[in-house]
């Protein structure tokens, strides 16, 4: 330890958790993007939450920024700390600190896994109902720092919606209970929404209390085969007002054939340009209605073919179809495009976009997969092997750029829940107006005075 | 028109409504609460964005404060008008700007009447679920400064999950655009939900995207009579696990007493200390469980009586006595407690309260009501004729603070709908940390630089 900061630090905090191994400062240092070299000062991983007080504190006095770090399963490069940063790894604080079954939540701290509290949950009889692929992997208190969403938004809407009470250290050090777990509260500004998706750029999300539902109903599972990007819009139309949707997800062809090449299995024959995965409540009249409206779908030409799952395994290889194509692109590093639009501003969207992506990727292959009944589309594009990285990034930016003026045209976001991070600064101008950005560099301000939380992400 | 600043707004603006008749600026000074004596400068009644934004600009020129207005049904003074502001109406500025169909969103100007919405969403087969009883007076841009919550918390939560969208006027006079009517949107601070709730101290509201949902399934009228609070608790548990509810309100005995001298129709006879109005969904399965659940409750002595509507008109008759107190205690200057604890703090809280109340209150009348689904309850104590309005209040402000204390030390909040206003702003710092204050003060300060829009609401 010949840092005199981290020297600093370990006599502050003799019991902390502090790595400065360079294979620990790597692994610490980066997200699921791979576009930065991971360069943090050293790793902090405190065991609660006086010690994240006092590092902050610390970081204070010898000017230090500090990089909030939870499963680093990001893809906007929310938690890299590529600038001498002290990387705070909330990943030893993930207990469940307690279970209400009156007010039916959980409180847990901030460093547990989507899945775990999934478990936990589960044990009592209830539902964290957010959900994504990373679950295994990301941290309750990533979620919340990026308001993330997932496949079942269209039923439970995102992240946002579960928080009753979050615990922060603020940029001074300072301990904040916001909510406290009040279901009405309107005395002041809601500052837990403010925190929610900040990126860790307010405070340090240290616990949350997160709101538990009743388990959802027996549901049923459908893989759809569709001719055209407006049919896909059509049948969700359809569905939508036939079914109660737990989950309506669709990808392309082009996504089909990586996720079937990493080992998932076929389920419809025939080449088809589309592909829904959909969960739908089953009780029996739902059954019904989800043939009635599939033959009707079929009917008007916007629904090729279709399988519905008949065990809970053929529900999961399914959902592995659509589950697995991140995984499936890994290997590519693709450059990941994250966006929502209003629903109803989706076809003329897309019109555009999809000529647009002819016109400038000719070479590149590009996959298209998301969630469409949020309005939220994933445009990964995949690198030639003859590329490099830093070309690649380059033409892909290029693009982005014209996407994001699209984007700004028809009213949606550059980032729909993967956050802003280094990815998609450059681009947040065409999101949010330039007042707007102001004010969030004031209120950073007021919240960080000295600019050491997470500095240089969301914006310069 | 005889002030130099008021010419010079007519100047700029020669289309724009201005009122300074004396009666005027008494109606448009104050809102429900009565404790302030109007003295507003004047009153504008824009029509149009543009004009607010105009107005907002020459108040900073002029260094003039602006209270935004909307039904003035607040109970906490938020809108009141007592130190020479401009009064800024919205109520002229009422249209639906539009539907959409796919998105099922409904944007309409800020002063709509909550009623109005409700109209505009059921022409279109669909439902806008805020719901409380000032519904034909307050407006939607109030509810929102607000976060209104009302009687449908317990299904469909408060204001603040149906805003798809604000449009704002910020401190300067710029036109911010939140959200914009998305699903998704991870782009930076959600500045959205810190508008919310606000109380008109950040921007003035001008138009909202509102998320519609489907109407509620048909449903089932229940009133109750209970022993005590205790069967109150028991009760909401038993029918919470068992129905699905949609509405779970409790009043007392002396609230009966008022609202059926006010014209109700008794439906239950016998004197019975506590009430419960609750309304669920109700198919052939809810309607056998309803009974089963009311006989269990029964059995275990928390039930002594109930009825079950069997029509829609002795369904609003029973609603009418839960939704009629407010209206019924008006003429008794009632001094209001709206106050909001997490539902398994409730027993120890009302265990602790009852006693402080029946110390402090002996010669008061005191008044018990609200959303015990969502730990919400009002407490009104009633002026005795012979007390004047100034030593009443003292006298209530005396117990408000030992109310608010023990509230800090249950973690309840000592507002939980009705925004701290003028009223509530002695006891913010029994909710929120001085920390907390010190950082909205901070917030304020970003949005409105020169603390033009409502000062000294929420804090001094």
């Amino acid at each position: 330890m010949t840092d005199a900061r981290l020297a600093d630090l370990a006599d502050r905090l003799p019991n902390l958790r502090l790595l400065t191994d360079p294979a620990d400062l790597e692994h610490y240092g980066r997200d699921w993007t791979r576009r930065w070299t991971a360069k943090p000062l050293a790793i902090a991983l405190p065991s609660e939450v006086a010690e994240v007080q006092a590092i902050v504190r610390w970081a204070n006095e010898h000017d230090v920024a500090i990089v909030p770090s939870g499963g680093r399963t990001g893809l906007s490069g929310g938690a890299v700390a590529a600038h001498g940063e002290l990387v705070l790894s909330l990943e030893r604080m993930n207990r469940v600190l307690g279970f209400d079954v009156v007010d039916r939540t959980l409180s847990v701290q901030a460093g547990m896994t989507l899945h775990a509290v999934h478990e936990a949950a589960k044990e009592h009889g209830l539902l964290y109902p957010v959900d994504f692929a990373a679950r295994g992997s990301c941290s309750i208190g990533g979620n919340i720092a990026t308001n993330a969403g997932g496949i079942r938004v269209i039923r439970y809407g995102n992240t946002r919606e579960w928080i009753a009470g979050l615990t922060v250290v603020a940029g001074n050090g300072e301990l904040l209970h916001f909510n406290r777990g009040l279901v009405k509260n309107s005395s002041g500004y809601d500052f837990r929404h403010l925190l929610i998706g900040s990126e860790g750029t307010l405070g340090v999300v240290v616990e949350a209390t997160l709101r538990l539902t009743n388990p959802p109903p027996p549901s049923q599972v459908m893989l759809l085969a569709l001719p055209s990007m407006d049919a896909v819009l059509e049948v969700f139309a359809l569905f939508r007002a036939r079914l109660s949707l737990q989950a309506f997800e669709f990808f392309t062809d082009v996504a089909l054939r990586h996720v079937l090449a990493h080992g998932a299995q076929r389920a419809i024959e025939g080449d088809h340009p589309y592909y829904v995965v959909t969960e739908f409540d089953a009780d029996e009249a739902a059954q019904e209605a989800a043939l009635a409206t599939f033959e009707l779908g079929a009917e008007r030409g916007w629904i090729s073919d279709g399988v519905i799952a008949q065990s809970e395994a053929q529900a999961a290889a399914l959902w592995r179809l659509r589950e697995g194509i991140t995984e499936s692109l890994a290997p590519h590093r693709p450059y990941k495009n994250d966006i929502s639009l209003r629903i109803s501003a989706l076809p003329a969207f897309l019109h555009e976009i999809q000529a647009l992506l002819e016109r400038e990727y000719p070479h590149f292959e590009v996959v298209w997969f998301g969630h469409i009944g949020d309005g939220n589309l994933h445009i990964n594009v995949l690198r030639p092997t003859e590329l490099s990285d830093a070309d690649f990034i380059a033409q892909c930016e290029h693009v982005t750029k014209l996407l994001a003026d699209t984007l700004q045209r028809h009213g949606g976001s550059i980032s729909a829940e993967h956050g802003i991070g280094l990815v998609k600064r450059p681009y947040l101008g065409c999101t949010r107006s330039e007042a707007e950005i102001a004010l969030m560099r004031g209120v950073r301000q007021v919240f960080d005075p000295k600019g050491l939380l997470n500095p240089g992400k969301l914006f310069e």
